[in-house]
C-alpha cells in the first residue's frame, strides 16, 4: 500500500491507509493504547485496542521517536485531535529507538532551558512547535520571492567572501583566503546596488555575517537577509510602497499556505494597511514631546522607548501595527544614503516599525558618481576598496534604493518568541558555534 | 506617462509609450540616428530622424550607458530587432555618462579577455549575453524550488560558519570566530541530513566554500549548491527518480519562462527522458572494455575519458544526453554513503552524467546509528566532531538520501561557456577575490 502523508488522512475516512513517521507519543488509557505518529507535516492518532497490534514495537524494543509505518482504518472521531484516528492497526518498525530522549518532544511546549534546547537542536527541532516556526520561515521566503518575481525582479547570488572589511562600520569576520586576508560579507549591499545596473530589479536570499560582540536576545552572528534593490525610483517613498507590498505578500502566503503552523503557534496573522502610515523623524520627535512629555528633539536617532511610543501612537491613531519613520538624520546613516534634497541633513531613508520595534531599514541610495566621491571623502573613507562599486555608478545608474529584511527578526516578531535564537535552526552567537 | 518595460513595447503598436534604460548603442546611418535602449529585461530600437530629437543628449554630453527615458510612437518595422521601433522621440537624460567604457557592451559578443571581463564585472555583467546566463541561473533556482515545493519539501537555511573541518576530506577555509577557530561550510550535508528527522523532505539553496587549490576552468572556491535530502526512500533509485523530475522541472521552467534568454544565447533546451538510462559502475567498466578496448576494470573510479565514452554510448544507445552511473565503489565515496546490501564493496550512490560529464552526485546515506559508528571507525575518524550529526541518527531516522547540484556547473554545461567563472556574477578563485 502506498504511504500517504498525515495531513492527507482526513480525506480518507472509511478507508484503510498507510502512514509513516516517528512515534511521537504512546500512552495507555483503560487498556487501550494511543499512539501518535508524527511525519514531516503533521500528526495522526492511532488506537490499538489489543496488545497484539503493538507486538512489533515490543519485540524490537522500539520506544519514542522510533520510525514506524502504520496501516489502519480511518475513523471519524470528533474528540480526537484533527477529528480522525486510525483503528485496527498493522504496525511495522522501520528504525527502532531504544534510548531515552534528552528532551521530551510530545508536550505542547518544550520545557528545557534555552541552552539544553539549542545543544540538542538536532532533536528538539523535531518538536511540532519548534518546526512550525521554521516552516513559517520557509513561508516568509516563499512570499518574499513571489512578490518580487511577479514584479519583474531577478534573483541573484553574490559572494560571501569579500576582499574588504569596510562598509557600514559593522564588525566583520576575518578569514585566511589562500594566504591573503579576506572577510565574510556583512551584507550584499554593494553587490545588489551594482546589479541594479544589470537587471534594474534584484533580490537575494542569503546568509550575512556580523562579528558584533553583542550577547542579547535580539542578536545572532549569522542570519538570513532578504535583500531587495531596484532602480528608476522617485525617492524612498517608491521603496516604501514596494516594501508594503512585499510584507503583504509574505503575510498572505502564510495565512493561505501555512494555516496549520499558524494555528499550532496560536498566531493571528495581521493585515497590512493598503498604505502604511508614515511620519518624518522630526515630526516623530515632536509627537513624542507633545504626547509623552519627553523632549528627544535634536537627538540623532530614536531610542527603543521612542519607537515603542510611536508604535502605540500608530496603533491608536491608525489602528496599524506598522509605521514608517522617514528622514533619519544623515549622520546616523551609511555613507551611500541619499540626502533629502530639501533638507540635506536629513536622509531619504526609512525604518519600518512593527508594533513599536524596528523591522526593516531601507531608503534611497546615492546614484551619481560624483556624489559617491564626495560622500566617501566626507566620511573619511579611502576610495580604493570601493573601486568596483564606484565603477557601477561611473557608467550610468538611475535613482535607486532598496531594503533588507532580517528573516529571524521578522520571525521573532511574528511568533512572539522571546529570543531570536529560537527562530533559527542552528544559531551562531558569541559563544555558540555548535551544533 | 507611466514607463513600460522594453519587453512590453511590442504590444503597444500605434501608441506612444515611455521606456527608460541605458543607452546601449547609438549610430548614424544616412543622416538618421539609431538608438538602442536597454532596460533590465531587453532592448528596443529608437529612431531619431532629426538632430533636435537628440539635443538633450548633446547638451549633457551623454554618451553610451547614459540612463535615459525615451517617449516615442511604437511602429511595426519587420526589419528592426524585435519587429518594432520607436519614432518621433522625446528624450530625457536621467544620468549622463561622459566616460568611455572599459569594454564595449553593444557587440553581440564581448571581445575582452577573461581577466579584463572579470575585473570589470560590475560593467561587463550588463552585456545582454552575460546577463542572460545569470538570468538562466535565476530560472534554474526557480525550477528547482518549484519541483520540490510541489512535492512537500521544506526550504531550510543552515549555518555557513561551522565548528569542525571534517566531512569528506575537502579543503576548508578557516576563520577566527571570536578568538576560536571556525570553518566555512563545505556543504550543508550533515545539516540537511539532520533535518530529514524534522521535515522528512528538505532543500536548500546557498553558498558553499571549498578551499581547493585548483586553478582549472571547472573550479571556483565559492559556489551555489542546490541541495536536496529526503527520507522514506527505498534506495538510491528513489533519489534518482526525484533528481530526474527536478532536472525536468528546471528545463521546463527555462523553456517556458526564459525563452528570450535561451534564444539570445542560441541554446536548444533538451528533453529529459521519462526515465534516464542507468548503468552499474562495474557494467560501465565492462562496456568500456568491450566497446573501446581500454581495460579500466578494477579501477576505483571513472576517469573523464571513461565518462566521455559512457556519454557517447548513452547518446547512441538511448538517444539520451543523460546517464546515471550507479554503484561506485565504497572506498571512493564519503563515509556516510550506504553500501549495496548485496555487494557491500559497492555503494548505493550515483553520478548523473550529462553529455559525458558529471553533473550531480547523490545516493542513499547510512541511517542507522550503529552503522555510523562502524563507518567512522572504519574511516579512522573521531566521533566527537560528529556528535550532533550522530544524535539525529541515534533518535530514529528512516532510510534516506539526497543529492546536490552545483548551480554554476549546471549553467556551464547548459550554456556551453568554456570557463565556469563565466557563469557566476563575481567569481572567487585561487587568485581572484575582487570585485
Amino acid at each position: 500500500m502506498q504511504r500517504i502523508r498525515t495531513i492527507e488522512v482526513g480525506s480518507h475516512t472509511g478507508e484503510r491507509v498507510r502512514i509513516a513517521g516517528w512515534l511521537h507519543s504512546l500512552r495507555q488509557l483503560g487498556g487501550i493504547n494511543f499512539l501518535v505518529i508524527r511525519d514531516g507535516w503533521g500528526t495522526v492518532q492511532a488506537v490499538a485496542e489489543s496488545e497484539s497490534e503493538l507486538a512489533p514495537l515490543h519485540s524490537s524494543e522500539a520506544g519514542l521517536e522510533s520510525v514506524l509505518a502504520v496501516e489502519g482504518l480511518v475513523v471519524a472521531m470528533p474528540q480526537a485531535p484533527g477529528g480522525i484516528e486510525l483503528h485496527d492497526l498493522q504496525v511495522e518498525v522501520i528504525t527502532p529507538v531504544a534510548e531515552t530522549l534528552p528532551v521530551s518532544l510530545n508536550k505542547r511546549k518544550i520545557t528545557a532551558n534555552l541552552s539544553t534546547l539549542l545543544d540538542n537542536a538536532a532533536i528538539t527541532n523535531r518538536h511540532p512547535a519548534r518546526r512550525a516556526i521554521f516552516r513559517l520561515g520557509a513561508g516568509v521566503m516563499a512570499g518574499f520571492r513571489s512578490a518580487l518575481l511577479a514584479r519583474g525582479f531577478t534573483e541573484i547570488q553574490t559572494p560571501k567572501i569579500v576582499a574588504s572589511a569596510t562598509e557600514s562600520g559593522a564588525n566583520v569576520f576575518k578569514l585566511d583566503y589562500f594566504g591573503r586576508p579576506a572577510y565574510l560579507a556583512q551584507s550584499p549591499q554593494f553587490y545588489k546596488q551594482i546589479m541594479v545596473g544589470v537587471f534594474e530589479r534584484v533580490f537575494e536570499v542569503g546568509p550575512v555575517f556580523r562579528a558584533e560582540p553583542h550577547d542579547t536576545t535580539r542578536h545572532i552572528n549569522e542570519y538570513v537577509s532578504l535583500d531587495v534593490e531596484f532602480g528608476f525610483i522617485e525617492n524612498h517613498f517608491t521603496v516604501m510602497a514596494l516594501l508594503r507590498d512585499v510584507i503583504a505578500s509574505i503575510l498572505e502566503t502564510l495565512s493561505e499556505q501555512y494555516a496549520s503552523e499558524l494555528k499550532l503557534l496560536r498566531i493571528q496573522v495581521l493585515a497590512v494597511p493598503a498604505e502604511i502610515p508614515h511620519i518624518h523623524f522630526t515630526g516623530a520627535q515632536e509627537l513624542i514631546f507633545r504626547r509623552y512629555g519627553t523632549d528627544v528633539r535634536g537627538e540623532p536617532d530614536l531610542s527603543p522607548q521612542d519607537e515603542g511610543w510611536l508604535g502605540e501612537w500608530a496603533q491608536q491613531e491608525f489602528g496599524s501595527d506598522f509605521l514608517f519613520v522617514t528622514g533619519y538624520p544623515m549622520r546616523k546613516r551609511p555613507f551611500y544614503t541619499h540626502p533629502d534634497p530639501e533638507r540635506p541633513e536629513y536622509s531619504n531613508s526609512f525604518d519600518l516599525l512593527f508594533r513599536g520595534t524596528e523591522l526593516v531599514t531601507g531608503g534611497q541610495r546615492l546614484h551619481l558618481y560624483e556624489d559617491y566621491l564626495a560622500a566617501l571623502e566626507k566620511a573619511g573613507l579611502p576610495i580604493e576598496p570601493f573601486e568596483t562599486y564606484l565603477e557601477a555608478f561611473r557608467y550610468g545608474m538611475p535613482p535607486e534604493g532598496g531594503f533588507a529584511i532580517g528573516l529571524e527578526r521578522l520571525l521573532m516578531q511574528l511568533t512572539g518568541v522571546p529570543n531570536i535564537r529560537l527562530t533559527t535552526l542552528f544559531p551562531r552567537d558569541l559563544t555558540r558555534l555548535t551544533p
